[in-house]
């Protein structure tokens, strides 16, 4: 038993899709959320901006003392993970392994596809750990607008399919397999699903995570049998701050949201 | 004569098009430009973090031994200027002064809207400094995607226009003059004409500021005749950087460009 909470950080508020996934498999864990809401988004900078603001994160949720941290956001787990490995003493879980385990049981010569913020396409990282198991991703798609428009709540009409017409269309019929690559795409998954097929399977790394995280803390011996409460951290608090952190989890946010002296 | 470089700053790159402005009126002046693109936009965070943000930016400049100092950014001028102009003893311009000045200018009784970041439109600032001079703006409208579409070259099109339709098509028939509140705005130009209607003017802040700050300098004997060099220096480098910098700037940034510590 360890009443330690784990440590969830998010370049922003899309991490909230995984925080709802990991609330869902255990749920009596505490959790410290951090969302980097001044410096969001991660997707578009460069990877030594990355590496610093993750390792910022990750370093915030330690001074937390949670029991371990999970990456919630792709664009960090693709570009600072090895650093944060280095530098952090902690079991670090991150949803590009997640997802990576998830298309693993795919039927085998399943073509995989993965849409992800420029960033983390630019690292390869999904094409390079699948192919170590055999697994080939066969087209790998930036969709920069899609943080965005998923934080602007346009994740559903007109202006989304076009979007995603424009990313994805030409992924239609070359694919079985959608990793969402990252946090933001759940909330769009209608229009993704209209623009590549209803046929592909679109992977929500968070899912796995939850489970593997929930493996492990039972395997260890490390779980909370009697917690359940949710701290959430920001760097900012912007007026939409509410309406954005409800498109995510699909509830309103608890009131006890902090704003840190980070970012 | 002066021959201090000129400071410019910008959340991002946008601020290329109030530099382009400036270049053209006073092409023999050096200047520093400074972009924070470690954690553009502004336009959706808090007035507190915008201030913090800005405040570094103009100290970054007042470093670098400028003269002046130009707030490019419609966001930072909106919501750290109070404090800007308190802290840094140089003379400050601002887009958002300039703006109010370009509409001094129209026939009595136009009917004048503001697009600009939420940010922006949250402090009324345009509206509140207008109405001292009898001037009415009748329309303030927040366009929160026109940053990150055009920050993608996603300026032409169906999308653009989309989503400029989504957010200005009903000014039309309701404004005579549409302030541009946001350095970003001006290469969105000919979507936003078609969403309001050819008749109506728009107002690009940047070329006013740009004969506000050349008067000044000849008013006091504060004009370099001789430079004409530009130092760029930005809080990171992307891989998209050079081909969003073009979108701005409509050539090629020079190859003098720096990474700061700064972000």
């Amino acid at each position: 038993m360890d009443k330690r909470p784990i440590g969830i950080f998010d370049s922003g508020l899309g991490g909230l899709t995984v925080l709802k996934e990991i609330r869902k498999a255990l749920p009596t864990e505490d959790i410290v959320y951090l969302g980097d809401t001044a410096r969001v988004p991660y997707g578009t900078r460069s990877k030594k901006t990355i590496e610093k603001f993750s390792l910022q994160c990750a370093y915030f949720l330690a001074g937390k003392g949670v029991k371990c941290i999970v990456v919630a956001c792709n664009t960090a787990s693709s570009n600072a993970i090895d650093l944060i490995r280095r530098e952090i003493k902690l079991p670090i879980f991150d949803v590009v392994s997640s997802s990576i385990e998830a298309i693993k049981k795919n039927k085998k010569g399943a073509r995989v596809g993965v849409a992800a913020t420029s960033a983390t396409i630019n690292t390869h990282v999904h094409k390079i750990l699948a192919k170590k198991l055999g697994i080939n991703i066969v087209m790998e798609k930036a969709c920069p607008l899609f943080v965005p428009l998923a934080e602007n709540g346009e994740n559903d009409g007109e202006i989304a399919q076009l979007v995603s017409d424009k990313y994805l269309k030409e992924l239609r019929g070359k694919i079985d397999v959608l990793v969402l690559g990252c946090t933001h795409y759940p909330v769009l998954e209608k229009a993704i699903t209209k623009s590549v097929g209803s046929n592909v399977f679109l992977v929500n790394p968070a899912i796995k995570l939850a489970e593997m995280l929930r493996r492990y803390l039972v395997d260890n011996g490390l779980q909370n049998p009697k917690g359940g409460k949710v701290d959430y951290f920001v760097t900012d608090i912007s007026g939409s701050f509410a309406e954005t952190a409800k498109v995510f989890l699909g509830k309103n946010i608890d009131k006890n949201v902090t704003k840190t002296v980070l970012g």
